[in-house]
């Protein structure tokens, strides 16, 4: 099955465009978590609360390659626990390299770690990226237009063309790197009126991956009303601290779940024409 | 001391430019490395003969990743090896993601591994990677004119202003981003008149990691010849599979230190004028 049919699945089944960024620092986790395992434990709670609410997760590999070897072993139990749910795993690794280098990536996020679909950087240009491009059933979602406040700074830069380079990113993802369908595009809840203007330029089948809802500051209404597609889908929609840090108490986890149904909920309002 | 200060010493110390890129396959290793840790192995022995030639060692993290978790314990154990030999460490990652997720990044590379300097992807901008940049006494080594084959697809992309998007990329790192003198840029050896260009461009003070020699065809006569700065330096020549897999037999690391021997003495010949 195709990433995107997994993900069409998921979206009917759960009725939620929402994923959610598994994203815990070591510094911001309940107190009376204290296992060696404390990221993998803490995932697992939010897992077992949210597997139902969501059309996927995602983990982000910086949060546990930051204690090492011991945070690679929690990112893997966190990936594999996922898989269990038959929720989409995405990978946010940001990685992209030269195309023999890729190969390792590809090893470690795909058959390592088990993931649905991966997060690549566009810098090196489809060639490098055949590694990833030619993985037919998986995901391969290209950074477009970050989240980041100075994200504007090369990705705003000017062509000859008129285009600016996140459309030239955008074009060329559409109409040369995603001969297999494969393809989807990070795009930042922070830029609305960018995710509109691609939503128009790429027509209905693409899918955006869109960070910043919450604590970067996106604004959720514009976002939703910017980007879903005709069926009313079309996005995934990432929010990590707003959820997994909804409650610091013993009930973290219904927290979360409570956080992640208010959300899925909100969306849901927009997707049925709600204003 | 700065990094440009460490891999000063280095280069004056062993009158070198070369950096060996510790990029070991599984599957290319001598058939008696046979232990659990077989990527450390191979790499303690390349280590142990060849820390008097080089000015840097550039594990890249795609190779380890590769294994998941024993993987990154292999790099782990490579990079505490190298900090013993005094040699700077360069951990090629090509990360790059949101300022607060580059805080794990930034945690794993610098603090966990004890890396001098990482490779980092510039797509998302200097706001994403202040976390970054701000670590004065490392080497913040942004992704410019890479060495793969498609590398222009958007490197080249020409701008309104005239300039090619690599041009711009190394024209803001310089002005802007080298606030702190810890910036280098990666300009691959496949793209010597690109390397000239930028050497002209630039001036003599910024570094230049040279990936691209020998496997990827890069010519070292026109990479030294274009990027060479006026004392004769400001070249970090990375070789990995040409050295490292010199030899796959017992004495594959005296191989890699004949390989090594060899490559140092051609570009010093170049350092000194011959043609």
């Amino acid at each position: 099955m195709s990433f995107q049919a997994l993900l069409d699945k998921t979206v009917d089944k759960n009725d939620s465009l929402l994923c959610i960024g598994l994203d815990p620092a070591s510094g911001r986790l309940p107190a009376h978590i204290k296992s060696g395992d404390a990221l993998s434990e803490f995932n697992k709670q939010i897992i077992d609360q949210t597997y139902e609410l969501v059309c996927a997760y995602k983990p982000n590999t910086a949060f546990y390659e930051a204690q090492g070897v011991a945070g690679i072993t929690q990112l893997k139990q966190t990936c594999d626990y996922i898989r269990q749910t038959g929720v989409p795993l995405i990978v946010d690794a940001k990685r992209g390299d030269i195309g023999s280098t890729n190969e390792g990536y590809a090893a470690f996020i795909f058959d390592y770690l088990g993931a649905d679909a991966v997060t690549l950087s566009p810098y090196l240009g489809r060639e490098a990226l055949q590694t990833f491009l030619g993985r037919r059933d998986k995901g391969i979602i290209i950074l477009c237009r970050t989240s980041n406040p100075g994200a504007g700074e090369f990705q705003d830069a000017e062509l000859k063309s008129g285009q600016k380079l996140y459309e030239l990113v955008a074009s060329r993802v559409k109409d040369e790197w995603n001969s297999r369908g494969n393809c989807l595009l990070v795009v930042g809840a922070t830029y609305p009126d960018e995710l509109g203007q691609l939503r128009q330029e790429l027509g209905q089948e693409m899918t955006f991956l869109v960070p910043g809802i919450g604590a970067q500051g996106g604004d959720l209404r514009a976002t939703l009303k910017a980007g879903l597609n005709s069926r009313a889908r079309g996005l995934v929609i990432n929010s990590g601290r707003d959820i997994i840090y909804a409650g610091d108490g013993p009930d973290f986890a219904q927290k979360a779940r409570a956080a992640a149904q208010r959300l899925r909920q909100e969306i849901n309002k927009y997707r049925e024409g709600g204003d």
